[in-house]
């Protein structure tokens, strides 16, 4: 049993906001190999992420607070206890409407599965 | 962008509480492969899961209230923000000791990423 918190982690600037990558956890030896990266994002009150744009797909799990979710394809009021899920090469950004609460995410992201198909044409 | 939450989750009993198993979004066509199984857990006040133990590695996630985690190797608080790791094939049991709030978890489990040397051995 090991405990991981959004709490204890160290927090560094990142996409406009603060990040604390799971990748400091494998660091300190504690971290068994997982199948997909993972970062805190903390959100400070009235703050927004960077736009953000890459192949993995990333799961937002609100664990604080709650954000708007802004994509090409609309925009999501989310808070603790929803989830928000952005395909592959979907830009995004992450807004904390609030003037008083922080906004924190537990980020979730993988490349996307590969395609059985395309390895069997290889 | 998707958003998938437990407020509006199928749940039905499971583990002696209820839980909302992501196979459900698979089945409404919404959710892209995962690198992972994931389900909601919600443990009423008061309440507590039936003992689990599984080869699955499982990283819960607490997105609301707070609860004690047991296992073989202690016992840890969690909060919301806070995840905490069970490893495979460790035995484990969620209480949650609030009267009054219920505490909700988002567990993602997966099957220990195989080992390489083994696989060449076949």
């Amino acid at each position: 049993m090991q405990v991981f918190s959004s709490g204890s982690a160290t927090l560094a600037p990142e996409f406009g906001v603060l990040s604390g990558r799971w990748a400091q956890y494998a660091e300190s030896g504690r971290l068994p190999e997982l199948p997909f990266d993972a970062m805190w994002v903390v959100v400070p009150p009235g703050g927004r992420t960077n736009e953000d744009c890459h192949p993995e797909l990333e799961l937002s799990v609100v664990v604080e607070g709650s954000g708007t979710f802004e994509s090409p394809n609309g925009r999501t009021e989310a808070s603790a206890g929803t989830t928000v899920l952005m395909d592959s090469a979907e830009r995004h950004v992450i807004h904390n409407n609030s003037a008083e609460s922080r906004l924190v995410i537990l980020s979730i992201y993988w490349m996307p599965v590969s395609v059985p198909e395309a390895a069997d044409a290889k």
